[in-house]
C-alpha cells in the first residue's frame, strides 16, 4: 500500500514516526507493507527530525494527485482548500484519513458521502480527543446502544488552564501564561479558551452518536477567559470541580448541546481527568456510562489514532460511513438543571426569592446553589439579581 | 442472518432485549435483520421476563448443531463440553460470539485458530469488563503501538468489597455479606475474592496485546480475602488506595504478570474507579496512557458487548484473529517497586535495617513504605521481619 501525506508538521512527523519504530507489528497486522512515498510540504528543504528518504517531497499538490498511492493522510489543516483536495481524491477511489476537526466540523457530511459514491473508506479518528480511540467506539463498540449523552472535556489548552487554576490556585492570566510557555496555547489562544476547538470535537461526536447533523452555528459556546478562579475555590469546598465540557443529550429526536465550563463532583469519573488530558463520557441505554481517558494531542498521540486508522483500511476494514439525513433540532434547556450562582445582592435578598435556594458563600458576593429549575425559572429568577457569574452544575441531587 | 443463542441466563436474557429494545438502529448497521432463531436452554417451560415468541427453545445441543443459522451466540458458561460445542460449530462454518472468560482463558488460542481456519469469526468482545469496550480497542485501536502495560480493575465483586472498606471503613466480612446481599458476590465467592476472575481476563488481555501466549498456571494471582480494613486507614491517610489489580507489563520479549491487591496515589484514574465498576488501564509506547471505564457486568451492560461483536459479524467486519505463535516467558520481579509493609517488629527494629524505609504508622504494628527495591532485596529484607502484610505500592516516586 503506497500513502500520501498532506502536511509533515507536528502529526505527520509523528505518523512516520510511528510507522517506523512499530513497523514490525504494523506490517504484521496490515498483510501489508504500509509505505509513505510522497509527501506535500510547505518547504521541501527544511531540516526535518525524522528520516525521509524514499519519500518524494514536493509542495506541489498536484503531484500529490497524479500520483500513483492508495490512501492519503491529510494533517495538514486549512478548511475550504482541503475539502477541495481531499474530495478530488476520494473521487479518485483514494482512501483518506484526516485528523482535521475544523475542516470536519463543517465539511463531514461531505466528505463522508463521497466518500461512500466512490466505495471508499473516509476516516478521522484522530480529529476528536487525539489518540483517545472515541470515533471507533461510537462507530463500532457502542454501536448496540442508543446513546443518550456524550459529553467530554475535549480540550487540553483549557483543561490544563482549569488544573492550574483548581489544584494550584492559579489566576485565569498566569494559568494561561504557562500554558503558552509549554506550548498547550498558542499565541492566540481564542480558538481554545473560547470554546471553538471544543465545539468542533462536541459536533462532530454527537453527529456519529446520535446519527443526526448537526449546524455548527446552532450550538451555544461559552469559553473559559472569564473564569474567576475565586469561584473555583468556593465551589471546591463544596466538593465542585469545572471542567469546560462539550455535551449532548439527544431525547425524542431533540438534541440540547452545549459547550460551557461546568461544576461536576469531585467524584464524578471526569473531575479527575487533569491538566492537558482529554476525556469523553458516553451514556448509552445498554452499556450504562462509560468513559474514555488519555491524551487528547500531541505527535505521537495524535498519531497513534491516524495509524490505526491507516492499519484498518490497509487491512480492508472498508466500512460506509453512516451518513445522517436529516439536520436535527436543537432545542435549548428544556430540562431542569441545578446552578451555581454568584449575585452582587445580599443573602437576605436571596433568600426573598424563596426558591429553596441553598448560600453557600457570602464572601464579597453571594454565592448559593439551586434547586433543580427549568432555563424559564431560571431566567424568572435572574430577573431579579445582579449576576456576576453563572454555571451549569451536573451529578448533584 | 439467523442467530442461535447458547444459554438463556442473565446475559442471554439481555441480548435479546438489547436486540429488540435498539431494532432499528441494530438493523440499520447490520444491512440486515437481525433474527433469533434458536435457543438451547436447561428448562424449555421456564418462565420468562423476555418475549422468546418466534425463538426455538429446545434442551438439546444437538438440535442447534443442525440448525440453519448463521451466528452463535454462547452464553452459557461451563468449560469443556462447552469448547467442543463451539470448535464443531466453527467447523460447521458458523460465527461464533462467547462472553465465557472461564472457558477462554485455557481455550482462545485453539477457538481462534479453528476459526482463522474455517474462515469465521469468533470474538469474545463480553468476555473482558463487560460493558466495557477493551477488546475491540486493543485489537483496532492501539493496534498502531507497542503496548507495554495493561493493569485493570476486572472484578466488580472485589472492587465493590474493597471500596467499602475504603469509604465506608467496613471490614471484610461486612463487606462481603453486602456484596452478596446485593447479589454482586455469590454464595462460594471463592472465584471472585481469590482472584481467579481477574486473573483469567488478565491473561485473555495480555494475550492480545502483546501478541504471546500466556500460560494461565504460570500467573501468581492474590486476592483480598486477607486484607485488614486497618491497613486500608493506614494507607488512605499516605494518599495511598487499595485496588484489586490484574497487571501485566510486557518488555523485550519477557512478561510480569500478577493479580494482586496495590496501592496506587488516590490521583491514579484507577483510584476513582468505585465501587462494582470497572476499568482497564493501557499505556501504548504512541499513545501514552490510556483508560477504559464502565460497567463490568449486567444483564443490559454485557449484552452491550455481545450485540456489537454481533452487528460487526453481520456488517461484514470479519477478521482473522491474530493468533500468538509463541508462548511468553514469564519473569517475576525484575524490575524494582515500592512496598508498604506492616510487621510485628518495633520503629527502632525497622529503622535499623537502614534501607530509607518510611514508616507510616505504629499503630498495634510498625507499617512502613520501602524506596524502590528488587524482588532478591524485598526478599533479604523480609528475613530480618516478622512480616503481617505486604502490598505493592504503584505510582509514587
Amino acid at each position: 500500500m503506497k500513502i500520501g501525506l498532506l502536511g509533515m508538521g507536528t502529526v505527520g512527523t509523528g505518523v512516520l514516526k510511528v510507522l517506523s519504530e512499530n513497523q514490525e507489528k504494523i506490517s504484521r497486522l496490515s498483510d501489508d507493507e504500509l509505505k509513505v512515498t510522497h509527501a506535500v510540504v510547505n518547504d521541501v528543504n527544511k531540516k526535518r527530525d525524522v528520516d525521509v528518504s524514499g519519500i518524494k517531497l514536493t509542495d506541489d499538490v498536484e503531484e500529490l494527485l497524479d500520483a500513483d498511492i492508495d490512501i492519503v493522510i491529510e494533517v495538514m489543516g486549512g478548511i475550504e482548500n482541503t475539502r477541495d483536495i481531499l474530495i478530488k481524491l476520494l473521487k479518485q477511489g483514494k482512501h483518506v484519513i484526516s485528523a482535521n476537526k475544523d475542516m470536519l466540523a463543517k465539511h463531514i457530511d461531505e466528505l463522508t458521502e463521497t466518500a461512500n459514491e466512490n466505495n471508499v473508506t473516509f476516516s478521522y479518528e484522530a480529529s476528536v480527543a487525539g489518540g483517545v480511540p472515541i470515533i471507533r467506539t461510537i462507530e463500532s463498540s457502542l454501536n448496540s446502544n442508543d446513546i443518550s449523552e456524550v459529553m467530554g472535556i475535549l480540550n487540553g489548552t483549557t483543561n490544563y488552564i482549569l488544573s492550574k487554576m483548581t489544584i494550584d490556585g492559579w489566576d485565569y492570566e498566569r494559568a494561561l501564561a504557562e500554558a503558552q510557555a509549554k506550548g498547550y496555547a498558542e499565541a492566540d489562544p481564542t480558538n481554545d479558551v473560547e470554546g471553538i476547538d471544543a465545539l468542533r470535537k462536541i459536533v462532530l461526536l454527537s453527529r456519529l452518536a446520535y446519527h443526526v447533523k448537526v449546524d455548527i452555528d446552532d450550538v451555544e459556546t461559552k469559553g473559559i477567559s472569564n473564569v474567576d478562579v475565586n469561584d473555583l475555590k468556593t465551589a471546591k469546598a463544596e466538593g465542585l470541580i469545572m471542567k469546560l465540557l462539550g455535551k449532548s443529550h439527544f431525547e425524542n429526536g431533540k438534541l440540547e448541546i452545549s459547550v460551557e465550563p461546568v461544576l461536576l463532583p469531585e467524584s464524578h469519573q471526569l473531575s479527575g481527568v487533569n491538566y492537558e488530558k482529554n476525556a469523553v463520557y458516553v451514556i448509552g441505554n445498554a452499556v450504562g456510562e462509560t468513559m474514555y481517558y488519555g491524551a487528547g494531542a500531541g505527535s505521537l498521540e495524535t498519531a497513534s489514532a491516524v495509524v490505526s486508522d491507516l492499519i484498518h483500511v490497509a487491512s480492508g476494514g472498508h466500512k460506509k460511513n453512516i451518513v445522517p439525513e436529516e439536520k436535527v433540532e436543537i432545542q435549548a434547556g428544556k430540562s431542569t438543571k441545578n446552578y451555581f450562582i454568584r449575585t452582587e445582592n445580599t443573602a437576605g435578598e436571596v433568600n426573598q426569592l424563596g426558591k429553596d435556594l441553598k448560600i453557600i458563600s457570602e464572601e464579597n458576593n453571594t454565592t448559593f446553589i439551586t434547586p433543580k429549575i427549568s432555563a424559564d425559572e431560571l431566567n424568572e429568577l435572574e430577573k431579579n439579581l445582579n449576576i456576576k457569574a453563572r454555571y451549569q452544575v451536573i451529578g448533584v441531587e
